[in-house]
């Protein structure tokens, strides 16, 4: 048995192939399986009102909490395709179920890539033939964490080991990332025995603490999918706590590697936010100084720019003292009432890494960190030449 | 009589010098008095809770509806600097108004640059004798316009010649801009005679549909302010439509200077919005698509990538019908029914200036424009050592 990724716990099995999707000729289809005996799914999806096909299928179909298979691709997003793509969507999940064997309600499907492109159809029935073919599926897990990947420069996996049983995952990544229900595409997979209830529960604990935290660019992508799907092939029937504790940690863990991975990133930023009377605000403060384009260009000039943290935290919807604001970098001191502190021009931020702490200085018990990165030449780069 | 700028009107004179604050050595300070007869004046700031020093001075002295002078500098922003910040705003003020036999009262004060460095006092207060010595003070607009330029490249003047009467105006602004009340420092001057409820009415209206619509970057400053001084010199009174349609057309003329010389640009985009409920409903969509990240990188490649308009604006707060937005690209349809139209992708994008249009959907007669720019290597490479 595998130990990484979707295909750790039992009941699970994986294939990958190259169906010519992407351009770069790189693995471009997934395929999940869950092989009971249980079936049970849940999932989250993109707070954005423009919705990409794949998403509304899904969303029909994990409605009464059971999926038996996911289907992937990457390279298209098959998102404003119009009544065709939702035909395209619903045609890739009936070719899927007649080659395993299933009913299409019991199939999710999940794109990524370019928006605004027809699916290939030719290619992606070819590919569905190839995940399907005899031997094909088995303990695929980073083929098929590898094949949904597009600007990520690393597959992104992870595996929670618990008492008896086993959750595993597989996520992808890097931009159009910011605060919603979920932000990319990530499938966790385990072994226990729960019930969908359960799932959905656990899920929107630990997504609103670690995908719906992380913001690259603030942009929203219309195909965030998150699912979680359960084969209860060990029997073991853990406790809401058990189940919300290690889906959080492969949440946790996954986006973590996605801030890793982000376009262009030189830097790895938190942004804690102390000092207010609630966590909702704390969050808004924390989202508005990591959005700010001025601070994450400073951030990748490795510049102590405080005054820049100032500058955005002002204009953020949360309970502040404008008089008595103080911004730490790395823990050290740049700013106390809201005015420099000694030595702040100095501070070495040239790490990877730079941990940013802003106390607002209304009180109250309000706290919350956002993870994001730089704003770099490569992130330009990336972004500034994508469909053509 | 000079023809251009501040200046332009009857009643104004002007001075500058290079006090040393910048330390470029590029002329840093400005001063403008008005002669008279009346001395009315009004002004807008920052919405930025954390406000500038100058800021606050200015507010209260203007609370009156008159200003006689108003003192600039560059290179310095006295901001976060706390009590001492405050306290050198005052002494600046004090020394112009012995300097030119004043109430400090009737003095505003203007800051611009490095935000949380104390102002160096010697300099400024020298600043000011070179400024108020004897000659200095005269048709200088243009220099003024010069020596409160930060990272602007050219400096930004406008004129109006109305019925016998004349308004000019200087601003600088490129980068930390975003709409709010004001979003960098605007100085307008006529010879008109107006009331001071007369100059706040034209003041709302002009930087309501100008400055306010102006988003570079999505930072709003902490030291913007719009100031609109009246001599009277002419004796001409203009009505309130006449006093707006002047107002407007030297603010529209001077965001367009902003916009054309922003930090990094190399297009100037203007997003237009229709299709919704109401006015602030669009304005909301078109400030989320020029504040959104993939879609400027897009502009700066010159990609036409509808499908991040479509993503962008999926998450605004405003009504639409997501299956029915229609996206133009310098008029040519590129996505209609939230699907890409025939030769989208064929869109020549390479010139300077990128018109785009978005149809929400949803009926109703809302509507506005909002004017950005890309988001270039350029821009990252000014804003990622700026302090240091």
């Amino acid at each position: 048995m595998a130990q990484t990724g979707i295909t750790a716990p039992q009941g699970f099995v994986a294939s990958a192939t190259t169906a010519g999707i992407k351009p770069s000729g790189k693995p471009d289809m997934a395929l999940v399986v869950n092989q009971g005996p249980e079936y049970t799914a849940a999932a989250v999806f993109t707070r954005n009102r423009v919705i990409a096909s794949p998403v509304k299928v899904s969303r029909e179909n994990v409605a009464d909490g059971q999926l038996k298979a996911v289907l992937y691709n990457a390279g298209n997003a098959n998102a404003c395709n119009g009544t065709q793509g939702d035909v395209d969507a619903r045609e890739s999940v009936n070719t899927l179920a007649t080659k395993l064997n299933l009913a299409p309600e019991d199939i999710g499907v999940c794109s990524t890539g370019l928006i605004g492109e027809l699916l290939p159809m030719d290619k992606v029935t070819a590919g569905i033939e190839t995940l399907t073919a005899e031997g094909a599926l088995g303990d695929n897990g980073k083929a098929a964490a590898h094949a949904i990947m597009t600007t990520d420069t690393v597959d992104k996996e992870t595996v929670v080991f618990a008492d008896g049983w086993t959750l595993g995952a597989m996520g992808k990544g890097v931009g159009m990332m910011a605060p919603s229900l979920a932000t990319m595409l990530v499938c966790l997979t385990t072994d226990a025995s729960i019930t969908p209830a359960m799932a959905r529960t656990a899920l929107a604990k630990a997504t609103a603490v670690t995908f719906d935290t992380l913001d690259i660019d603030g942009s929203t992508s219309t195909n965030d999918t998150v699912f979680l799907l359960a084969s209860g092939a060990t029997g073991i029937k853990p406790t809401q706590e058990e189940l919300n504790d290690a889906v959080f940690a492969a949440c946790s863990d996954l986006a973590d590697q996605m801030q890793a991975d982000a376009e262009g990133v030189t830097k790895r930023v938190s942004v804690t936010v102390t000092g207010t009377t609630t966590d909702e605000m704390a969050i808004n403060a924390a989202r508005t100084i990591a959005r700010d384009n001025l601070f994450k260009c400073a951030m990748f000039g490795s510049d102590p720019n405080w005054g820049r943290v100032l500058a955005a935290v002002g204009m953020a919807d949360a309970d502040m003292d404008p008089d008595h604001i103080a911004v730490y970098f790395n823990d050290q001191a740049v700013c106390l009432d809201s005015t420099g502190a000694p030595g702040a021009r100095e501070v070495d931020l040239s790490g990877a890494d730079v941990a940013v702490r802003v106390d607002l200085g209304a009180g109250g018990e309000g706290q919350a960190t956002v993870r994001t990165t730089d704003l770099s030449y490569s992130y330009v780069e990336i972004n500034s030449a994508y469909s053509t």
